[in-house]
């Protein structure tokens, strides 16, 4: 009956409901809690008393679109054109699914990457194509040889998240080199880079895929101003693609939600006149540091965290329950909420590890982390 | 290639852009330009300074889905479970793409009543089901005889739009009466009733689907705050259904958006507190006659409006061009920009017929109204 049959509640959905019904400390899902920038802020509530109100055009305020060309200029090697090449869609997550049910045919495959964040495979089931999931190495840099291997004649895409959720990998040069080389070999190949996470890297800085001269004409790219600048609930995100894949795309996006929030677009349009996006990197690196520095006598082992702002932990020295059962625990007995990584495994492959989020003011994790050094 | 191979540029943006180009008076897409009313600017103002930037849980800002099921109570026949029945969308847009997607499989046939509003057939192509396009009579009355005519052993879904876009008919009584007792007889066939302009009735009051208590289980309706407040750039919507099609919608919603603006969707739930639905009508209707009187003295002749912000007109003794030309030629002669009705059509039915938005502050109405009484 059911078109998405094993489609259930989401994690995030999941355990951001039981954090709240037991008072727990949320660190699952992944939304800041601290104040947003007033800047911003003070922008929305100007904007919202002028003539803001009604549809934006299709793909976006125009000004926005502009600013977001400007915006990916140092990071992509090409101009891009805001009018043909750039859409403003309603979150990352709808561009995602946008994108996919634009370009996929049934009997079609797609490669993703395992673990691997869950909203890509709704919109693939939905074209009836097919996800072909392959593993990470152990330490979540892509084997690219397996994933060689796992091309055939019917694969139409690749998707590529980096920075990676919920491992916080990063791609490097030698990563990007392989992506190009790769999809040489397979000419008619697409490529969807999901970059949300583009602003929050740490040590190693993250490339886009856009460098990489050979995928410029047959990349499409993510972002999130969600992500960007603490705003998860604005649901803004936008698309970059070459023209003849974006035709497509926004052929969809009429339909799909014909326009995005107006107030909110017209407000980071001018935002961005005042931020630096480069900033946004050691605000999230200082957090980092301090809840890896929070945790460092508790029994969980931290995994390393190059970008986004998760960070995934081992607790194989505390218990041997599974994740999801452990996550479960440590609401109702800890109070601090996680989220199992073996919900973003197909096989759902136990690993003994969970992510925190560590977009929290320093109070929240303080106390999040003398909870989980009681453990 | 394309999996949307007859979509182009929808005839909103197509004219609304000629309009911008040749300054012309935008009466073609349907959107207010006067003031929002200031108590619901006046909250969103002041709620960008408040925590209100994050997710909002996925099927809706718990106090909206309370405040909704309020509202709908009075013209639905049962109670509704805000938790279970109802979702809050990007715009009434999404809510329909969302639960064409969720509940159409492959070669099932969805009836469209014609002229239409463009947003049904793509989501319906798709989800590689059929659209039945079935012509409306020439009063744009349904003729229930032609409509079960149309009905098979494939027959899905049937689409009712009331009040309609464009003509502004509203079913009646006996219209609803005889929906009901066509689906009667086919038990397995769902019913989206798109009443995005419920709140915009006339001389004869909106019936809601949902006081036939034989549709309530099959019946799914989607309605807009954008249409509703005059804040058509919000993109928020809302659909309710019986739980068993409203869980399969979910799954659909939860990787396609996710969420929805929270600042817009937790200002509304606070306007809802202040205003008073039933005053949208009067307000409108105050539009419509003056609008209608402003053009008595043209050449125009001027359909019935029963709802919506849409007034038809025909201009049939003006010229023998066919509506999209004439539609461009009243851009770019007379400084008006209108909607031609054959766009509506699947085959492009010519009836000398164009819509004009009157959703305008009383000088644009004027300035246009004056123009077209000099054709
Ligand atoms: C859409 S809710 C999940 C937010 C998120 O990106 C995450 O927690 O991984
Ligand atoms: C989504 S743009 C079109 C707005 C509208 O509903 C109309 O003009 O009919």
């Amino acid at each position: 009956m059911s078109k998405l049959p094993n489609v259930t509640t989401s994690i995030f959905t999941v355990m951001s409901k039981m954090a709240a019904e037991h008072n727990a400390i949320n660190l699952s899902q992944g939304f800041p809690n601290f104040p947003v920038d007033e800047r911003l802020t003070e922008i929305v509530s100007r904007l919202a008393l002028e003539d803001v109100h009604q549809y934006t055009p299709m793909s976006g305020y125009p000004p926005l679109l502009a600013k977001i060309a400007t915006l990916v200029k140092s990071s992509y090697n090409r101009t891009i054109i805001p009018e043909t090449e750039i859409l403003v869609t309603a979150g990352a997550t709808q561009a995602i699914f946008t994108t996919l049910l634009a370009l996929l045919k049934p009997n079609e495959d797609v490669i993703i990457l395992d673990p691997s964040y869950d909203c890509y495979e709704a919109p693939i089931l939905l074209s009836q194509a097919k996800p072909i999931r392959v593993s990470l190495n152990d330490d979540y840099t892509p084997n690219w040889n397996t994933i060689a291997d796992a091309f055939s004649e019917k694969t139409k895409m690749i998707i590529i998240n980096n920075p990676h959720n919920p491992t916080g990998k990063i791609l490097n040069e030698s990563d990007l080199e392989n992506l190009e080389a790769l999809l040489e070999k397979h000419p008619d190949v697409l490529l969807l880079s999901d970059e949300v996470y583009e602003y929050i890297t740490f040590e190693q800085k993250h490339i886009s895929t856009h460098t990489r001269t050979k995928l410029l004409d047959r990349c499409i790219t993510v972002s999130s101003f969600g992500k960007s600048f603490h705003v998860t609930g604005w649901k803004i995100g936008y698309l970059v693609a070459p023209e003849y894949l974006m035709k497509e795309i926004k052929k969809v996006h009429q339909f799909l939600v014909f326009s995005v929030n107006s107030i909110c677009q017209i407000a980071i349009s001018k935002y961005l006149d005042l931020v630096d996006v480069n900033e946004i990197s050691s605000f999230y690196q200082k957090k980092r540091d301090y809840f890896r520095s929070l945790l460092k006598n508790s029994r969980f082992q931290l995994m390393p965290c190059e970008g986004t702002y998760f960070q995934v932990v081992s607790y194989a020295n505390i218990s041997n329950e599974n994740d999801v059962d452990f996550c479960k625990r440590l609401i109702t007995e800890f109070g601090v909420a996680a989220i199992p990584i073996s919900t973003f495994y197909a096989d759902g492959k136990d690993l003994k590890l969970i992510r925190f989020c560590f977009a929290k003011d320093n109070q929240t994790l303080e106390e999040a982390a003398k909870r989980l050094c009681e453990i």
